[in-house]
């Protein structure tokens, strides 16, 4: 016996805290995909999201390269996977690889967060999914240099990560005891005091 | 005459899309703060929200420093903005520096995604902030050399941005006429189809 998607659910479940919105709490990173299709409106919505992210002199660097089932983009992306990431990644039904222009459109100059941008953007794209019902796992396990090459990523971009994105799946359906025991596991975090100075004027808090 | 709080974030409100959260669509980056204190309690609940952010390895390499206005931290991270930003950055009750470590924990190994997981986190700190009454503006213009100086940052740190924190003030307290032009500007976005290349199957769409 193992969880249900409901059980697991909860079992992920940050604790709450008022006036904290769910969708932080309630966000997570699946390995198990149902075999639901995806609707383009709704992975439209998600780009939505990502395409209000707050940039660099809203240079707005980001690029993804979206690819469903079967396309050649996926099967391209899917590739790139390393071994332990295939093991479960096939099955969600769109797979996207982020990337950056690591140079400014206006000027040429160097963009240095470029990559802290296409985090921010690609975060957005994966809460407005959690708020459709959707799940995603970014991945940064898969073959940098592989997918520069079949892709023909110029240097001058940055690589984010790969994110699966699907419904969610039954736990059971995962391939091995290895992966049902992540999906099932509790999720872990720093207390805010470890990740947090906070100084509250001039008697130093901490 | 120029435009109030409420003017101008109707002017700043992304056309709403049918599903997507509102909170993407008027999140937005003003300059003009108010004079109102920004409680404890909910500076801790922004950073409840960057908690629970993704990151790879689940390494959480994100640290901020968060200084409320008079305190050493506020005045070492103001001391470090560029000329412009500190033009109207000083009406911010709190200013927060946030970095990473590009070092994974377990191992000492290089963390390729430090940058872009602080990136998340700290998009996950001003969602969160929008959907408690707050603003936040971030800025990537400060002086690099000096914040590591001035806080001791070791070089195995990457540097994020400093994120300005606390209620919007109104347009017309900013300093000067190009400020204010910049604070009732429409907000300009790429077209999705500009930065995401979508593939739909054995016969590609785009």
């Amino acid at each position: 016996m193992t969880l249900s998607i409901d059980e697991v659910n909860r079992v992920k479940l940050a604790p709450p805290v008022e006036g904290v919105l769910l969708l932080f709490h309630s966000r997570w990173s699946p390995r198990s995909f149902s075999e639901r299709e995806v609707s383009p409106a709704d992975l439209e919505k998600a780009f939505e999201a990502a395409r209000w992210a707050a940039s660099s002199s809203n240079e707005q660097p980001w690029l993804f390269l979206a690819g469903a089932r079967n396309s050649d983009t996926y099967n391209k992306i899917f590739s790139t996977l390393v071994g332990f990431n295939q093991t479960w990644a096939g099955a969600a039904p769109v797979l996207i690889l982020g990337v950056a222009s690591a140079k400014f459109a206006h000027n040429g100059l160097p963009n240095e967060y470029a990559l802290y941008d296409l985090g921010a953007a690609a975060s957005y794209l994966t809460l407005q999914a959690a708020a459709l019902g959707l799940v995603t796992h970014q991945m940064a396990g898969y073959n940098h240099e592989a997918a520069r090459q079949t892709f023909g990523i110029a240097e001058d971009y940055v690589l984010g990560s790969v994110i699966a994105l699907g419904y969610q799946g039954e736990p059971a359906a995962l391939a091995n005891e290895q992966l049902l025991g992540r999906e099932v596991a509790p999720r872990q975090r720093k207390p805010l005091k470890d990740f947090v100075l906070t100084s509250w004027g001039a008697n130093e808090g901490s």
